[in-house]
């Protein structure tokens, strides 16, 4: 078993789509999916970090744009695919270390002639713009003609599933003949942003070009090329194929020519040559971000599929795009970016990839514009960041959608679930802390921090009665309860946030005080409003239990009806208690995912082990885990208050969500906040890692007992540590001089050294 | 078994091909392959007649419009299809006797939701704007949302398997939202020809309409209309799904306005009510042609399928186009007319249904300019008809083609194969001794004949030194041996050609000497032709062997390698002979095809018996049966000669043709030329039927031991003639007076009255 790779062997006509969202190739600017060229089943996808539209969709969503991975193989006329030649043998490959899709095929057509495929295909790492695929065809039991024919596919539409929601995204601008190569030019309906997919076939043996004919066309919205080639019975030729993209986010020159010069150098240097580069830079993210779990390799080949794609999806080189629910892997979702990657995902890139994790936050940034627009368009004040995000900050949750029963249902989280605000903050802190990157705070963070806590002040509601200010009307992370008064995730983080801004408002203060003028200038924010916002701070309900240990997740949540869950699926995941009305959710205790745990874990020094407990076990109970963001978080807070059996259980599954599909859905993309929960799970989990009241980082591990050693390393300020823990045994390396408190004791640590700690 | 049906029982992924054009519904106007709709392989074939177009193709060649087919079925987004479901049963079965296709399918989704699909099909006979499908649908284990999408599909290219050569003959003109119904209207490439394909979907139960909501687009080539409806487990819904059809060729009007009436006025009508009509007018075909075989269901059921697809594929109103070598069935040969049409396929129609045959005739009338262009062209005069013929007479057989071992060669036979204007008139003449029709003879015929004469008097070259015509440098019948001279089939026809030619200009004075005048005027022909014309049919170089017995197929034949055929396939078809060099045929005496035997079945008068059977027991030891010409042409000649054991062999070999692929290409469409052999091996083969020298019909019966009664209608003249043969009884009733030979002795036969002839 090689812990690097995703194998997947023998074709299954029912896993294609899943297989094709776990085979995505991405690099933060492009997402493919892993479609086999030989299939006419599947889902194509070619997606662009922040290609957006409209059109007629029912909101803005990421754009399925034209497939350049078009590539057949037909012998003699005869087409090899999967549908309809027989399938002697099939075995596909994702190389996680390298990034390489592989695929070996061996198929035999209806006249009986049998060939072997083998390719690989790449998204380059090191030059986004570039992406290619290899194949090496080997006649098994004839010589004869063989046309290849190579093309992109501009009919797509999104929503292709979804028969009665196909939206077309694109208008053909131009086909062009490369002479080698073809090229498809497509604007979107609304912002007519331009993309240009390139591709050339290079085939080469040892005299030199192997093609005999070629013939162009533009067929309605494919261009296609088809080259003629003799192939010999067990001699193996091998065809490259070079891709480019370019759309007029990347480039002010016109996309044909910047696409053209960068397919004529990629052709130039070669595909090996790219390929190294990619690969070395693919290792350099590797030493960032690999967990290693010796003695358990389920768990280490999970955790590494995690750190894979969710390392994939992002792109530190562009800060107007984020990573969204689904990642580049998929339509679900839209594409849009939800509060999974503040709270699921950023923690990740904060503590191995800091770069990344800033472009993500700078991407907040970039569309404050739009959160303030949102703000503004229903009433409050300052920013309110949209609960989904696309290219500019608005909010483009969809308004109706379905309940568990199908029936069409309005969906309020666009107007009711706020916390994504205090979400962002926490984001924004929880950088610096880690990081103690000043110039981002005082450039991009503060003023976040205050226009998110202005939206606050005018979002609260004063009860005069009981002298208090409630968040009415709300969602909180369980979207199973609308409409919920004082959701306390909601209530607590508008707290936090609030006291943060005013924090970081005194901080910038002695940092910069001219920049807070301004900064007040122009967000229109004087001591008024700071002593407002203390006040709320002072004064916002926290809903609790009558003896103050239970925290009730809303007002009046202890008085619906508790309906135990009794059975688990063979996924050991909850299944709907027998009698319950799905249409009517919100009248029970029933929660969808972490909601009052969520909050334990995002502000963990918040709350005593006791309390953590007590509400853990209250909330175990009643959690559906209807979220693929419920799991891990379990896990965490399992794992902090001792409970290690469902911990185990929860990180697994957490882990194997899209590999094992165990939501069910992954055919429409990766679950990117399971990913991110997956690398918590380990990090904040089994090792135990956080802050420390003093600033330190502490850590508490706990590790299954098949596990023989967790390794990982991480940023720490200016030091990078290295973590090796065993049974009995914890190594910390580190960088630089630091401090840190091993099961509450603390230890120093030299610069590039090793302290080993005996449990 | 029922004898009126072909059957296909179980889903085989590598017979789909094959099955739609066994499956083709055509009324002459229109052919639809027998596509399943539900499934991803297979080539879609929308052909109407006279629709023709070259663009980027190799030479004109039949458009494939189109498709009208589409229509899917999602069970809640799940595509209903082969390829993606398990199929738990697939029956499909071709009513022969009502032209209705039916399918009979029970399909699982992969989710578990199973689905039984019963439907049908028809293209109307009755009014040939006007086909439709019927579609009943059950959910077996599920009630729920069931989306029913209808398109048309523009993206159509024609030679799709051919990926070095796929042409689009169509562009978009414009895509119509009907409300409800779509329409699509392209336009032709090179001609501009308008054609516009409109469907409508009726959903209705006893509460009326069963759609809950509608939506319509436009996506890329495609035009769409999705419906959503509930279906309910274990209750049948009913869909019909209308389609009218138009192009520039059938009205002045525009395309979509008549499109849509004849669509109004066929949903107002109903579908049960047109297919009553279209079955009624089956019925009226029926009585015409069929053929039944008593005690051999295997050939019962053969022959309807060759006389169904036959009759099927003609349309008596249009006098502008004629019945290609593969029919309305498929791509193959491009949609081009050969001599199939006058010497395989006209026989039948001549004596079942003259109509058609004179329609037939007709489009050789209307493209005669074409074959005057032709003859201009080539240096010659004259009607020169074109080796292939598509809408306008002039020549387009391909100049290039492969070889049988894939080597590109220059096709020769639009160069060379000149019999065609024999044939032409062999058919003319044929139809004029059955129907007596003078003023076809008198308006259309006889003008035929003299061009086609004066052709051949500027073809023949003088050879001074034998004094003799001869015709050198020209392909007979069988095509393995190129530029021959004198072929027999060719000179001798060319000298029946010019004597017809005289004899009916002779009757024309007659008739209508003024007629005769004008023709002679406009054809530039005058007595010095005429006197030629006798010399030449005097003196043609008919080449034999020394004791007159054997008729050399052409000079030097003789000398050729004679290399024996001795080993046959598993239909008892020849096997290459070993060491015969497949680019060298024309080095050997293999042929492809009958060529003198040809002859003898043409002008069957003209030959003895003993010169028959030395020719046919010569020629049938070097005959390949390259050709689905061949098998049936050697059944009725060995019948005439006594080899009846090997007739019956060629003649299931011609009737299985297509049911059996037995020339493995039935995938590119109907080997129409073996249908219309199909019929002619009954009746002129196994009953004898021939057209004596004193003008009546003649018959010679032999059925084989296991046929109880063979029974079949001709026209004769002005009577309707019915024949039943048992083995040891000839019955023949005739609506008219007639006299009729049977085993050379003659009966009177009064009107309305039958003749029981004991053998």
């Amino acid at each position: 078993m090689n812990l690097w790779n995703v194998e997947l062997e023998g074709y299954n006509k029912n896993n294609i789509k899943k297989y094709e969202t776990i085979f995505v190739l991405a690099n933060g600017y492009k997402g493919l999916r892993g479609r086999l060229e030989f299939s006419k089943i599947g889902n194509k996808g070619n997606f662009l970090a922040g290609i957006f539209d409209k059109g007629q969709a029912q909101v803005t969503e990421i754009v399925n744009c034209q497939d350049p991975l078009g590539f057949n193989i037909y012998i003699d006329n005869e087409l090899v695919n999967m549908e309809e030649c027989s399938v002697d043998s099939f075995k596909r490959v994702l190389n996680m270390k390298e990034a390489i899709l592989s695929a070996e095929l061996v198929v035999t057509t209806k006249s009986g002639k049998t060939v072997e495929i083998n390719s690989e295909r790449y998204v380059s790492k090191s030059n986004v713009h570039r992406w290619a695929s290899k194949y090496e065809i080997t006649p098994k039991n004839f010589s004869g003609k063989v046309f290849i024919e190579n093309y992109i596919d501009g009919s797509v539409t999104n929503s292709s599933d979804d028969v009665m929601n196909r939206s077309k995204h694109l208008s053909i601008i131009q086909a062009y003949d490369i002479r080698p190569g073809i090229a498809l030019e497509t604007k979107t309906i609304d912002k007519k942003i331009g993309i240009i997919e390139l591709t050339r076939l290079i085939g080469e043996n040892s005299k030199g070009n192997i093609f005999k004919a070629r013939r162009y066309s533009k067929l309605g919205e494919k261009v296609v090329e088809v080259y003629e080639t003799f192939m010999r019975e067990g001699t193996t030729e091998v065809i490259y194929k070079y891709g480019t993209t370019y759309t007029d986010r990347d480039t002010d020159e016109e996309l044909y020519y910047s696409a053209l010069e960068e397919l004529n150098n990629f052709v130039l240097q070669g595909y090996e040559t790219e390929k190294s580069s990619h690969s070395e830079a693919w290792d350099e993210v590797w030493k960032d971000i690999d967990i290693q779990i010796q003695g358990d390799d389920k768990a280490q080949v999970g955790i590494r599929f995690n750190l894979f794609q969710l390392a994939a999806s992002a792109y530190e080189g562009d800060e107007k795009v984020s990573i969204a629910a689904k990642a580049l892997h998929g339509e679900g979702y839209k594409g849009h970016v939800f509060w999974d990657t503040e709270v699921f995902m950023l923690p990740f890139f904060i503590y191995t990839r800091p770069k990344v994790a800033k472009a993500l936050l700078m991407y907040r940034y970039n569309t404050l514009d739009g959160a303030r627009e949102n703000a503004r368009l229903s009433g409050y004040r300052g920013a309110r960041f949209p609960w989904e995000a696309a290219d500019d900050g608005t909010e483009v949750t969809p308004k109706w959608g379905f309940d568990y029963e199908g029936n069409a249902v309005r969906i309020w989280t666009g107007d009711e679930e706020f916390h994504i605000n205090s979400d962002i903050a926490f984001g924004i802190t929880e950088y610096f802390r880690v990081t103690c990157d000043e110039g981002f705070l005082i450039n991009f963070g503060v003023e976040m921090l205050l226009d998110t806590a202005k939206f606050w002040e005018s979002r609260v509601e004063y009860n005069e009665e009981e002298d208090r200010y409630e968040i009415n009307s709300v969602i909180g992370p369980d979207e199973f309860h609308e409409h919920v008064n004082n959701n306390v995730f909601t209530n607590y983080l508008a707290k936090w946030n609030i006291e943060k801004a005013i924090y970081f408002k005194e901080w910038l203060k002695r940092k910069d005080e001219n920049k807070l003028k301004i900064l007040c200038n122009q967000l229109c924010v004087n001591e008024e409003d700071f002593e407002k916002w203390v006040d709320i701070s002072k004064k916002i309900y926290i809903p609790k239990s009558e003896d103050g240990t239970i925290i009730e997740q809303f007002q009046g949540f202890f008085d619906l009806d508790y309906i135990p869950i009794t059975e688990y699926d063979q996924n050991s995941m909850p299944i709907w208690p027998k009698g319950v009305k799905l249409d009517r959710l919100g009248d029970t205790q029933l929660i969808k995912q972490a909601d009052v745990v969520q909050l334990m874990l995002v502000l963990p020094e918040e709350f005593s082990y006791d309390i953590k407990k007590a509400n853990y076990e209250y909330y175990e109970k009643r959690t559906m885990h209807k979220s693929s963001l419920s799991p891990s978080m379990y896990s965490i807070l399992g794992l902090a208050v001792g409970d290690t059996n469902n911990a185990y259980k929860y990180f697994i599954k957490t882990v194997y969500t899209d590999l094992e599909d165990n939501q069910g859905n992954t055919d429409f993309g990766l679950h990117g906040a399971s990913t991110g929960g997956s690398w918590q799970s380990v990090v904040f989990g089994f090792a135990g890692l956080s802050i420390g009241l003093d600033g330190n980082l502490k850590l508490r591990p706990w590790i299954p007992s098949n596990w023989d050693k967790l390794c990982f390393g991480v940023n720490w300020r200016n030091s990078k540590l290295q973590f090796s823990i065993y049974q009995d045994v914890i190594e910390v390396y580190s960088t630089g001089e630091n401090s840190i408190s091993v099961n509450d004791r603390i230890y120093k640590i030299s610069k590039n050294s090793t302290v080993v700690i005996k449990k």
